[in-house]
């Protein structure tokens, strides 16, 4: 039997971006955003939804580009750190001693010690209520080299973070549970 | 040192949203998405993308409504026969032997078997590119009695799917790593 619990935000599973962005003084600044995810094959497309209220959001308005980084579960801390704290107050790699780097590609920086990294360019901003969202074309994809097997980058080297809002907590990933578009194709026959 | 692997739909984690719509017929159908998700807090609002060439596609202009059901590990070759087959050759409900339950909010079925399920109405429709990106306001949330705790839902119950795009492949949700908004004080202070 199913139970109402209301309008809300939950889907499982909600991501942990590291959203890196320049100000207008070309200082770099990280937020983390949970709202989003990959919206068009082609152009590759990903998309992160941001209230006016932070810092991020005039950050990409003004220079077209973000990036997202992201990251491992070790660095739990810091992605938490990340979404609480504000870039109009302090610089957050200097407090968390990690290290910005230039996109070669986009107008953006990423963190260097997260193994996963989007570059991203600003295609389309939508309102839609609170949240705007922002597009972004995925210009490329930076990976650590000792994460990827024969190009291919492997969830289970780069350990991503999972958000769960019902209980505001972090996970990682599990077990390998089955082929996509293979073990459906049983019923098909 | 970070190597380019180009510009791919790669995110960790990505989702396994089955997307419940009627057709002008009335017949339910269900199709697997995992480009999207929550995109605004007010109004509550999730993001889908699909493909014009989809059945759901229409599906969702005709009727303005759709629903995501969240597939519990145990289901994953239906879920990935959902995401193969095409409910204008065949009807997915009957091949698989789940349950369609029409929405009392929406009009749209939802899968009865699958715990966690969101309802939406269509809000805007987004031009992007091959996908066009559908924003469904989220007007309510029904889930199986068994798995929530104190009108929340428990995400090591739902055990939902992840999809990792790297290897095509699905994974469960692993082992809880941290508190959020909490163990990112430690630097903060």
């Amino acid at each position: 039997m199913k139970k109402s619990i209301g309008a809300q935000t939950i889907v499982y599973p909600t991501p942990v971006f590291v959203v890196g962005t320049y100000d207008l003084e070309e200082n770099p600044n990280v937020m983390t955003a949970a709202w989003g995810g990959i919206c068009c094959s082609v152009p590759p497309c990903v998309s992160i939804s941001l209230r006016e209220a932070t810092y991020t959001y005039h950050n990409i308005l003004a220079r077209k580009a973000f990036t997202i980084s992201i990251p491992s579960e070790r660095y739990v801390k810091e992605a938490d750190y990340f979404g609480m704290a504000s870039g109009k107050a302090v610089d957050k790699f200097s407090t968390t001693g990690l290290t910005p780097v230039k996109s070669e590609v986009v107008d953006a920086p990423y963190v260097n010690e997260f193994p996963f990294v989007l570059e991203c360019k600003l295609l389309q901003s939508v309102e839609i209520g609170l949240h705007t969202q922002f597009i972004g074309e995925i210009k490329d994809i930076k990976v650590d080299e000792d994460i990827i097997k024969d190009d291919n980058p492997l969830i289970e080297k780069i350990k991503p973070l999972i958000f769960s809002m019902d209980n505001m907590s972090y996970y990682g990933v599990g077990k390998y549970v089955a082929k996509a578009f293979s073990i459906g194709k049983e019923i098909m026959k």
